[in-house]
């Protein structure tokens, strides 16, 4: 899918959610592959309205069954790892994240199994929130209408997320 | 207004601006006089979504021109005081900060203009954002709809605000 392809998709979802942006935000949504080269299956498309060196708040935008690949945020300078809260917008989020096994029915990409180890599984409808903890693996997918996900957390370093699949590299678009 | 009163009017505005919450969310909204006795002209409705030691989200409601009492957010425990991001998600924001005077049109309430002493007014309609640096005066009203406002912001510890009036009383309902 090309970018502006992408672009415009994104911010139909957004406006389903009701999510309203400046001209100037729209410029700037980052949509990003991963490098894994197949955006639909494997990405993210997110807006970061503000990352400074307390805080960060993000809108993440994920297309049907996207998933967002499992990372996990180490400690950087330092100082813990990254803490974020997930907050679903619109849509729903199947969220993974380290512990006891559950069986929600959401499986990772096919022949990508291997990249994804999380399967404490957490479903979240809109206004259902879950915090992950730092230096902790997590991955994401949404389910069939895609989600909107508002993300409250601490500064922001993508750049130094740890990915389960070293295929990954962590870069804009 | 009594505090059903005041959080049905709460609600409705949290549906016109299409944001989501749980029944138990809505079971905790804070609806809060400051002690001063006149809800509908000073005072402030919220959801804290999200407070942790490192970082804060929640949901603002402002009631057609009602005002949130001018105050600033101290050091803490050897901590640069709070840091937020007030994002307008539906109606209009009349904020004003220390700095100099502008010629937006926005009174403070009649008869307290003392209380009122930061004058850089920023007019915020959705989709618009603003950060208020730690330590510094500000206060703020809505315009004739009302408003609903996202707040980012490092850790929240309401309790040691310090409010221009000293008639104020920080206190949840």
């Amino acid at each position: 899918m090309e970018r502006k392809q992408a672009l415009q998709k994104t911010l139909e979802m957004l406006e389903k959610a009701n999510i309203v942006l400046t001209e100037e935000e729209k410029s700037k949504i980052e949509i990003t592959d991963m490098g894994l080269g197949h955006l639909e299956v494997e990405g993210l498309q997110l807006l970061t309205y503000i990352n400074t060196d307390r805080y960060c708040a993000k809108e993440l935008v994920l297309f049907p069954r996207q998933t967002c690949p499992e990372h996990l945020h180490p400690p950087v300078f330092g100082k813990d790892g990254k803490q974020e809260t997930f907050r679903c917008r619109w849509g729903t989020v199947y969220l993974f994240v380290e512990g006891e096994e559950t069986d929600i029915y959401c499986k990772p990409p096919a022949g990508k199994e291997q990249w994804y180890t999380a399967k404490h599984g957490i479903v979240l409808k809109p206004g259902e929130q879950y915090t992950i903890p730092p230096n902790t693996k997590h991955w994401f997918q949404a389910g069939d209408e895609g989600a909107v996900i508002s993300e409250f957390s601490s500064t922001s370093r993508d750049e130094y997320d740890v990915f389960t699949d070293p295929a990954v590299v962590r870069v804009g678009d």
